[in-house]
Order: C-alpha cells, then sequence, then structure tokens
C-alpha cells in the first residue's frame, strides 16, 4: 500500500540486540515522534523514564520475570501514565484537583499507550527493533521506588530498543472479522473462525519451535485466564493515588 | 529524519471531512495495519466497531457532546477493549475464566490504544485525517447498549476517519524535558518550564482564535482538574463485568 503501512505490517517483536548504541539525537526524535500523538483533553499525561543506571536495569530484569534483554538493549524506557504534573498545575493555580477518578486513570494509561506507540513506530521506521515489558507490573511498586515515581503516576509498560540480531516472522493475527464488527456485536461465527485461526498459530510455532503440539491460540488464552491476573495491581493504584472512583 | 517519522510529527486531529468516501479494501488495510500491533500476551483484547447506521451514528452524536463530525465523518470506529473473546475460549476448552483483574482491564484498555495509533498512523500515511472522540465515554451505558456490547467489553473511544477539509497546525506539546527523565523522577524545574510552554500554548490558541486572552495549558488542565471526571465510569465498568480487583 504503501512504505508506512509495510513497516506497521511488518512489526514483530525484538528481544536481541547489536551492540550497536541509539544516539541521544535519535532517541530524541523518537521521543519527539511519541509526544506529537493525540492526547485525550491535551492532558499530555505520561512520563517517560530513560533507564540507564545500569543497576537499576538489572533490577528491572529480577522483578520483570528475568527477561535479560532489559539489560543489554540499547535502551530501556518506562512509559508512566502521569496525573502529577496536571495536579500539579491545578495547585500553581490555586486549584483543588479532583483526583483518584477511574477516567482519569484511563486518559492518562490510552495516552501512554499512544505515545508509547507513536516511538515504536517512529523506531522501527529507523530501522530499529523494540519489545514491549508489560512484565514490569509484576512488581509495580519496586519499578515505582527504583525509578523514584511520585503519587499520581504509575508505570504502565517498560520498552526494550535497539538494532535487531535477530529476524523472527510476524505473527499471525486473529481473522480480521473476528475483530472488525459492523454496527452490532455478533460473535456468533466466532468459535469457527477461532478453530481455524488455531490451526495457524499452531502451525506457526511448530515451524518455530519445531514442537508439532504448539500450543493453539485458544489454549493460550485458557491458560491465561486460567491464573489470577497480578492480583496485587489494584492496591497498588490505590496507594500510588489512583483510586478508581 | 525520514517519511515515517515526519508523518507522525505533522499529527493534527482533524474535524471537518471531504464528502470522499473510504473504500473497504482501504478500510480493511487500515484495520489490519492496527491488528499488526503489538498485544499483551498475544491477548488481541479488541474489538473494532464500524457503525455504519446513521440513525445510531446520530445517537453517537448526541451522546458525544453533539460532536456532528460523528455523524459526517466517512467512517466512525468505536474501539472496544474486549475480555470476553478469550473468556468464551476458555470456556470452550472447559476452563474457569478469572475475570475482573484490573490487570486485565489495563490489558485490554492498552492493547486498543496500540491498535488504534496504528490505525491513525497507516490512515494518516493514506492521507485520511482523524479524531479520536473520548467523549463516548459521557455515556458509556448507552454506547454499549447501541452496539449491543456483551459483558466483558467496553467502548473505550470513537474514531472518526476521511479526507481532511481543512488544515489546522500541529499544536505545539510539552517540552522535552518536562515529559523524559532519566533514571529518577524529578519535577524541581517543570513549574519554569510549564510557565514558558505556557506563553507558547497562549499564543498558538491566540493565533487561532484571534483571542489574546486565550489559556494557558496549565490554566486548561486546571479547569480539567476542577471538575469530577465522568464519575459514572466506575460503576458502569462493574455492571460490564470490569470489577477492578
Amino acid at each position: 500500500m504503501n512504505p508506512t503501512i509495510d513497516l506497521l505490517m511488518a512489526h514483530r517483536s525484538i528481544r536481541k540486540f547489536t551492540n550497536e548504541q541509539i544516539g541521544d539525537m535519535l532517541l530524541e526524535t523518537l521521543v519527539a515522534a511519541g509526544q506529537a500523538a493525540a492526547s485525550s483533553s491535551f492532558l499530555q499525561g505520561v512520563t517517560i523514564m530513560r533507564v540507564t543506571d545500569l543497576d537499576k536495569r538489572q533490577q528491572f530484569v529480577e522483578l520483570a520475570n528475568n527477561q535479560s534483554y532489559i539489560a543489554t538493549a540499547p535502551e530501556f524506557l518506562v512509559f508512566c501514565a502521569d496525573l502529577s504534573r496536571p495536579i500539579r498545575c491545578c495547585e500553581m493555580h490555586g486549584g483543588t484537583p479532583t483526583r483518584g477518578f477511574t477516567e482519569q486513570f484511563i486518559i492518562a494509561t490510552v495516552d501512554a499507550a499512544l505515545y508509547a506507540q507513536n516511538v515504536v513506530i517512529a523506531a522501527e521506521s529507523a530501522g530499529l527493533g523494540i519489545c514491549y515489558i508489560g512484565a514490569i507490573r509484576n512488581d509495580p511498586a519496586r519499578a515505582t521506588t527504583l525509578l523514584d515515581l511520585p503519587e499520581n503516576v504509575y508505570p504502565v509498560f517498560g520498552l526494550c530498543l535497539g538494532y535487531p540480531a535477530q529476524n523472527p516472522e510476524p505473527k499471525p493475527r486473529l481473522p480480521m472479522p473476528v475483530m472488525l464488527k459492523e454496527n452490532s456485536y455478533d460473535a456468533s461465527a466466532e468459535e469457527a473462525q477461532i478453530k481455524a485461526y488455531d490451526e495457524v498459530v499452531r502451525t506457526y510455532y511448530a515451524s518455530r519451535t519445531g514442537n508439532p503440539k504448539s500450543q493453539s491460540w485458544s489454549e493460550q488464552m485458557t491458560d491465561l485466564l486460567s491464573k489470577e491476573a497480578r492480583p496485587h495491581m489494584r492496591d497498588f493504584l490505590s496507594r500510588q493515588g489512583f483510586e478508581m472512583k
């Protein structure tokens, strides 16, 4: 279609990087591209923490399932949803800021994600590879302490960046009719569509791992939903000021 | 830097569209580009509702602050965070799905945002303009009824798409040092940086509106945080299955 769409379609996570560094100028270009993303009510409710301290990097490895590339990636950024800045603005003008609303949590979380995805696309357009690190939410309190995040800020996810030292295939996605519906939500055809997709995913994993008994997508989802999902998040967020009112 | 980064930097919301329609093929290309975005645990926790029904469009106008371009835009999509699909997978395999965790809410909300931002960039690369519609959360229960969304699905935001019939300037963003910090969160320099930025924003609005007394950014934030933020969201989400455990 066009080179930008080709780039979007070619996305895959990269977990092995060459030693080549990302210069400060390129990094700032990526961050500027992130800032250009839309922001709800122009809140710009995001702070990016660039983690260059090697001891902190190692601690992030530990708290995120020992994903060692967090330490070795040329850059590791933590995207934080940040309501503390507009709160400071409000106080600066003598106002009494409302806080703790679920809606505010959504706004800042979405802002962080839109911003990050722009950084990702800018990075990939410059030949870099990326990997999102949701596992920093395994221990968000420790991540918060490591980065000295104040109240009303929380770490949403990390992002590793560097030049790829691997070239995996993009993972096959759900068939479009499953994800795109018109006017009214109707899932009646999904079971058959997902069963067909299951075989596509199984074949994809089998070709990568050599194991013909690889999991299908619906089996992966079953495993995922059979476990509690980071049950500490709610209390952590409340302590951090996100009360989910 | 490169054409993709130039494109990202040139983003601005478009609220006036020409009558030119977006063909189904282009729309499907944009959605495919969206699907290629990263997804936490490969959950793909998103459904896009394409709203072509004109009566439903009009009802979205009403529930979203009378933003008339929701009715007139060639396409209007509603991005939904969708946990119902993995729950159905789990049940299909005889499992007992966990649900209601805040973490699951975050995963699906972030998935929807990453997906949407890819659709946006693909659209802009094809010459389209876009406008996110957060105001569908003014009445998310009505939006949910309009689209027949099942439990464990919620409408995060809308998106208008079409060929631009206006050409606004990009809005100036916060200075980079405010948003990008290294290793440790330090806001001690922010007040001065924000005051300088306030004048940039005031000048930007003054040049658009002719009113030299336009609001600064920190004044906008003060107004925004002086009001309750959609206090219905929490109850709506709970009823929809997002209990924020």
